[in-house]
């Protein structure tokens, strides 16, 4: 166990990440599925990152290497966005692969196998094989004691053959670099009954990585952790963007001279 | 009048049949419009369905079978999604189709009475060939009283030689198989203020399908009277999902240390 | 300084280009970005106009012409969706264009210029030309002080060229058809943290040149005006369609015999 990375370091960390997504708002560039465009983007934009919904082929090369962060997500695949998916994975800035529901098909499996073998360099991925993620509150220090299971195994060996971290969500969610791994405790459950909450946080995993990429790892497991937490807020009061979202097409529905 | 049927039996049979969605979670494959997507999954997670917004063609004869139901909205029509509506209508799946704004266009139309000559065995299918529903709360036993009017001859007609069970709504919200005819009492007006509410309702209308096939026509009722239940109730108070969406965005908003 | 249009004369105009939404729920063609359809469906409908979001090329000649305006957004631009783009700008009908983060790559300026040189003629268009609008709760009347700065120079120049009205925001917001120039004083700087904000009142604008398109000047700057009255009032409560939305969705999830 690392003696440096106590709950407290975590909540230290985590802290630090978000004012640094805040201040730098990095520019992640979202090639994502057409469901959660909605609420990725909106959570990035709360989050303080600038999302970037582009997903044309023709605009790669000139907007890509502009950006601080890529998210992709396969979650509505089709032919004819996976030459942009990979276009953009290749583009050499660190970017985060969301395999939603990757043995739906074997088209789909394939097209992240792809994908994945065009990952960037080492600590500039990350990847959630899962596609119902559990967010997690409380980051738990590496420990052995999480170090069993199939799925973990399974994410340790994707994670040294591709190079990136990887994030699984389940009954135990943990990040992966193949070596350490590191577990976060439970969040909110109804954030499942929400479509797209995984996809939100895979894209804020992005956001976390862009705006400081020398340790996806923690960039990870810190963007869970804020995300879980803000779940468990969510569930006590009503104030930001989302809530003013509501209230402004209301008002357009009741405007009165 | 079918005595059985009464006000109480359609109660319990509502209940049964969201209680059937929760407890088997059916899975959904949507090829549905862009607008819609959001809310639509939304609704059926809400509900305790799985959806499922898969639409490439490359992923049909995987994904597709698989299916408890398919729903399929042609609400942002396009020429290269076409052919996946019709392999997956053709999957042998129960399926529903709306045909939002079918008069649009020749286009539009011709896609539709295309899809619809594709229908599954009677009983398996449903239409909605009205763009603009009104969910109703409360499910009227079939009577002839309501046995006139050109649209509901029409409705008829259609579902006798298409073989699906077709939902009508307007002025009088009308279900039928062709023989059995069933209405339902009004809902909350202001829900046709919410874009693709009525893309909602056809969702969750695949849903009950795809959780008891045995009887599309008192499914596409359920749904439509739930859903109008949920918009009545939705009226008064905030517990669920949906404002946990907002709530949670709000808080990655204002999160502070 | 125009002696007729007072704030007073504006805050009347606002008001009746509003009440002729409400009344002719002006049919709005929407070829926009997915991430925005959902809000800007929403906004549009709450409103009072009737979003449509049709973008096959195949139903541009049945569907286009019957449309009272064309609302065009380049957020997700891809080559496939373009001719949709230039065939509903060509169909003589008022258009708005949304050129999103225009200059993220050349594929994209190109199909702005190249969309602005087929406008409807002067009066009948509206183009803002950045992508994040703060909209304005309160507008001034024409005043030569504004008429500084290489923004309005440019967008003045822009308006000539083109025939079209062009509305600018940034630290000052103005909208301008080449001689005179509107601005209008702050809203709600939180707006700025919902996604697609920008998108929702740019189509706004479409649906009041379609109820009104014999002076689009005006109706800019009064879309403008409404849309960030609306935000300010939707700091304070909670009644219309977009809180239905979630309670909906809620009910959908509690809902219990």
């Amino acid at each position: 166990m690392d003696e440096e990375r106590t709950e407290a370091w975590w909540a230290r960390r985590a802290w630090a990440l978000l004012s640094a997504v805040r201040e730098r708002a990095p520019l992640v560039q979202c090639i994502t599925n057409l469901v959660s465009m909605d609420i990725a983007a909106n959570a990035l934009t709360a989050a303080g990152a600038s999302p970037a919904m582009l997903h044309s082929l023709r605009e790669i090369p000139d907007f890509t290497p502009r950006c601080d962060a890529v998210y992709i997500n396969v979650g509505t695949l089709s032919e004819d966005w996976l030459p942009s998916m990979r276009a953009a994975a290749s583009a050499g800035r660190p970017w985060v692969l969301d395999p939603v529901a990757a043995a739906a098909s074997g088209f789909r499996m394939e097209a992240c196998l792809q994908l994945l073998s065009r990952s960037a360099p080492p600590s500039s991925g990350a990847t959630r094989p899962r596609s119902s993620p559990s967010p997690r509150a409380q980051i738990t220090p590496p420990s052995s004691s999480h170090d069993s299971g199939e799925a973990l195994q399974a994410a340790k060996a994707l994670a040294r053959s591709s190079g990136a971290v990887v994030a699984v969500s389940g009954a135990v969610d943990f990040i992966t670099d193949g070596e350490q791994v590191i577990s976060a405790s439970n969040g909110v459950a109804m954030m499942q009954k929400i479509t797209a909450t995984g996809c939100a946080v895979t894209a804020l995993i992005a956001a976390f990585v862009g705006a400081d990429p020398s340790d996806a790892l923690a960039a990870a497991a810190c963007a869970l952790a804020i995300f879980g937490l803000a779940g468990e807020i969510g569930m006590e009061s009503v104030k930001g963007p989302a809530s003013l979202r509501m209230h402004l097409i209301d008002a357009l529905y009741g405007l009165d001279e």
